[in-house]
């Protein structure tokens, strides 16, 4: 993609700029989700009234999601008229990151005042929306991690029987390596009962329940399991940061060789901390990643703390497939 | 203030901006509220980690608040120290603006997509955090409605012994007004209880329960009290375009003429709807007040219409006094 990702660095921005994009960003999510970027996406301009009507939305409400859409050039409005505007491919391409942010991250930052003190940091200290992230990062996935991913899989140096996928969320990815890789079965792990439910659910939708199963398991710190031995393919995408800091890392990733003896590969792909960018240059969706997981109190390393973990952990970096965007962002090929 | 306050029109934003911006906004909110603002304000530069610790901060939580305020330029970096960035007297102005959004109105902004749609809009079918607006709402009227307010005030022809204020809210302008002029009484209507029970609180804490007393009622649609009949002078602020569509302002307005027989004068302060901007060059906080009311099906009148409605009312207008930010601001003196 030849598309500006990252801000000007010289560029002053206003206090009106800034204030009216915090308006846009949560403008750009609710027009995502309610289908009006679908509408606007090729279109030249459209009657607004008429497309609150047909996507079904109150017509004085819409008026406020496009003013705040045009505040940052997203749509530009002509009378009654909406139009894609400068900037409208840009933000229609990267709209699941804006969404993540502002409505699967609202929680967190909402009640930044309250995380940031040390005396409210125990428990259940902050809340974000699982739904709406698992939304936005379906899409986020599809051309971030999913064409790096499909790469590394068509260069596996070997067939496999079994995959598995730690944090298989809605069980998406293994559905989808069920349904190349004819054949093959596939297991799934995730901590959280809810997406082990959404697996077995989305996997019998798909009719392959009896080729895919999922289990409730914490890949950080992983018990063993008979089934385990079968697997030669492990995968695990956009939770890899969750291992670190580097001890745990080391101890989880050890662990995880021995759990899956047989594993031959395994893909890890994740969005790690940036390093280099000036503060006013940091690559879009990055300073959210990396302030969400700094107000949560998680580690997220460096590509370079990645590449020095790995030797302690009896995996070797066979490959590795770069991701422009979100920036940082890796597929390791490990054996 | 002599200060940037709207968008540069023909400066293009990228969608790094715009969501920087938006992670941005949410650590002004609350970088003032936990005290880093004031810290900051005047400062040369600061060591990011004792600023943390004075302020009971967890330090790595801190980290993501300065990156998401350094990304747009309120606060610069330097190693560990965190310094005034070019545009933190602009924000720190006016962080009001950017805590009524992100902090009391991010309820109504993260469930845009349920918002928007027709069938949903029945019932409390949006969420505000009104501590927050309260919170928000108080600093934001001091640097722009109460200097307004005291001016109209200062240039009363008569001497009153009872003001009345139709949203009172904490009770704070019927407290101030007490205070100035001693052995005037106050009477505060709000329609929710909450605002009541805070007034009489306030009101207590202040030791002027003797002077000031609140009552729940609907200023839209004023039954008759006895108590009335002794009130000189009516004050409301930012709720005068609840009052509106047109023929409600018409009857609303009428009936307080009714009901308060004796009043002399009626300052009556809000915001309207802008006209005229561009919609890339809207100034600081009019987007979010205007987009939230449309979100929330609240009508908001320009100032054309408010003039265009006073005629019918029996109020007439004696003088008016225009507010600076947020633009489109007004105190009408009403006769």
């Amino acid at each position: 993609m030849s598309i500006t990702e990252v801000a000007i660095p010289g560029a002053k921005l206003t206090s009106a700029d800034i204030y009216n994009s915090a308006v846009a960003s949560w403008a750009i999510a609710a027009a995502w989700e309610v289908g009006a970027l679908d509408e606007l996406n090729g279109a030249s301009s459209l009657d607004a009234e008429e497309l609150a009507e047909k996507l079904g939305l109150d017509p004085v409400a819409s008026r406020g999601m496009f003013q705040a859409l045009a505040s940052v050039g997203v749509v530009t409005r002509d009378g009654g008229t909406v139009s894609p505007g400068p900037i409208f491919d840009e933000v229609n391409t990267y709209r699941s990151y804006f969404h993540w942010l502002s409505r699967g991250c609202s929680g967190l930052y909402t009640e930044m005042p309250s995380v940031l003190r040390k005396e409210n940091r125990v428990g259940s200290f902050y809340h974000r929306d699982g739904a709406a992230i698992g939304y936005a990062c379906r899409e986020l996935s599809s051309f971030s991690f999913d064409p790096a991913f499909w790469a590394a899989m068509d260069r596996l140096p070997f067939d496999f029987k079994v995959a598995a996928d730690l944090g298989c969320g809605s069980g998406e990815r293994l559905i989808q390596i069920a349904n190349r890789y004819p054949g093959t079965r596939g297991l799934g792990l995730d901590i959280g009962l809810p997406a082990v439910e959404m697996t077995t659910r989305e996997v019998a939708r798909a009719g392959l329940s009896d080729r895919i199963t999922a289990l409730q398991a914490d890949a950080r710190d992983l018990a063993p399991h008979s089934v385990f031995a079968e697997v030669e393919l492990l995968t695990c995408f956009m939770m890899g940061h969750d291992f670190w800091p580097r001890e745990n890392a080391v101890k989880s990733m050890r662990t995880l060789r021995e759990r899956f003896p047989n594993v031959r590969r395994f893909l890890l792909g994740d969005t790690t901390r940036t390093v280099g960018y000036p503060d006013r240059g940091i690559p879009l969706f990055n300073l959210g990643f990396e302030s969400a997981h700094d107000l949560m109190g998680q580690y997220m390393p460096t590509l370079d703390e990645w590449y020095g973990v790995f030797e302690e952990t009896g995996w070797k970096l066979a490959g590795e497939q770069r991701i422009e965007s979100p920036a940082a962002s890796v597929v390791f090929e490990l054996e």
